[in-house]
């Protein structure tokens, strides 16, 4: 049996886990990304984590794979700043590397995730496979006739970055307008509803999502189950908006799934994926397959950079 | 030196063509799809003409490459109905097969211009491609990672069919709303801007158009160029939304190149190329990379149809 180190940096949450060539996790380690003063000390951590699974179980490891959030510089194997993350700069593959003597795998979180699929889940025996993640970003990891797909700079995946929206009502975190992510991820949500709220003050006179104060995404969701006006114009154009995005995915690598993950879309699959099929089917060409959410959970990152540490996936390979 | 025929299959005309392994086509036959009376009889018009190039030149040909429009039947090589092709239903794969006694190669047109780029264009030495065809639709072909994409049904592709009007006025030719297509091909832009006519009366009264009947996409150009206010109206829509379109390529292959070809494309890059990559720019997240005609011109399809002929591409090959 093989045994590998999975390391999942989140902007919240980093998991890192130690698992085996069948899919396994024999322990798992969660903890705050924000708790370290800086990227030595976080990366330090993550290194003495997997040095001491290893000696813990008693096995030696084939090496450490990493899933991060982007923008990534996949040349240097570092992950570089962004609005989400508490740090500038994080070097992780020489530091794990020197840290450790290990070698390391490096990509994309929803690249990892979509490894995780194909290996681990809903994937496995596909050769086109589409993994959506709906989170703070909207993002996707593909498998298109059995390769993943990476391209000229590593992104040929960024979804959520499509224009839905040609009134281009809101502006996106990345600066650019109409952007499919602005609307509908967990950081679009509450922001998009803000923009609906000031259109129809009527309709916000009377909502509940008025004394929330950070609103978030989750507020919107429970005000509309609770029937609230605003919330269901907002859900009416934030599915919508996921229909003309997953039609995108369908229409441009045509796959024979589409599984989807994040916390928005796990935490809400009656709202989002409820019917999602059907709506998709009204603006694509392909066949729309299946879209269901992963089987994996919010375990999904751990286990594509599982997959990655074991050296499964050609395209990022040990280094 | 090796030869092959090649065949590129049009709704209004079909090349039939000898060419080498430099590229080179030694001899070229250009006549109406429509002037047969059926199926058989084109086929068979077309398998006279590979033998007796073949005789003509005195060489062996590794076999026939040929490229269609779509809708096709992959596992059957067989092109299916389409509102565009003069006939119901075109055996190509089996029908050349049996009439020539050569191997056939067969594949979506836009897909075997991307392999005449990829062999003999812009996409020479690069591993990262993407070729659009704006004619009568809009389709494309690509590579990432250096592999044609194709996807469960051979449809990863279908560029002309992402939504990019939310007000979704229009209605494509293939019954949804909103695409790509339907404001910016061919037969979109004269029915966008009758569209539009109807909705600015003020400016149809005074548009040299309203004496065009049947409307086509060249007097909408030739109006632009003449200063037509109506004209304008509709080239500025069919910019923004080229820039959405052109932006989802950019986000979701990750380019090194995008080539143009198509009637549309040929005839007017002053309109239509003219400062598109800066438009692009403003709703991609990803890397703009050059934008810029093929430089095979309407050969783009009869050369990719060498390609595979001469057995080059192996995700299409000769069977």
């Amino acid at each position: 049996m093989k045994y590998a180190v999975a390391v999942d940096i989140g902007a919240t949450q980093t998991r890192v886990a130690l698992g085996n060539d069948e899919g396994e996790i024999l322990e798992l380690h969660v903890f705050k990304t924000s708790s370290f003063p800086g990227p030595d000390e976080y990366l330090r951590h993550i290194a003495g984590l997997a040095l001491s699974l290893e000696k813990k179980h008693g096995v030696e490891v084939e090496g450490i794979g990493v899933g991060s959030p982007g923008p990534l510089d996949m040349k240097k194997g570092e992950v570089l700043k962004s609005v989400n993350m508490p740090f500038d700069r994080l070097p992780v593959v020489s530091a794990l590397k020197s840290l450790t003597g290990k070698k390391v795998a490096f990509a994309n979180d929803a690249v990892t995730a979509a490894v995780g699929e194909k290996y681990w889940g809903a994937g496995r025996g596909l050769e086109n496979l589409v993994y959506v993640t709906i989170s703070t970003g909207i993002g996707a990891g593909i498998y298109v006739d059995g390769e993943l797909l990476l391209g000229k700079h590593g992104n040929a995946h960024e979804v959520g970055h499509v224009v839905v929206d040609s009134g281009e009502e809101m502006t996106c975190g990345c600066g650019k307008k109409g952007h499919w992510e602005a609307y509908c991820s967990g950081s679009g949500i509450p922001r998009y509803a803000k923009f609906l709220a000031a259109r129809n003050p009527e309709l916000w006179e009377k909502s509940p999502l008025k004394s929330r104060e950070p609103l978030t995404a989750k507020d919107v969701f429970d005000a509309f189950r609770e029937g609230d006006a605003l919330a269901r114009l907002v859900m009416e154009r934030v599915r919508k908006f996921n229909a003309y995005g997953f039609a995108v995915l369908v229409n441009v690598y045509d796959p024979e799934i589409i599984t989807v993950g994040g916390s928005v879309a796990l935490n809400n699959p009656d709202v989002l994926l409820a019917g999602l099929k059907e709506e998709v089917e009204k603006y694509a060409l392909n066949v729309v397959p299946e879209i269901r959410l992963t089987p994996l959970g919010d375990k999904i990152g751990v286990l594509g950079a599982l997959a990655l540490g074991l050296g499964l996936e050609k395209k990022v390979p040990l280094v």
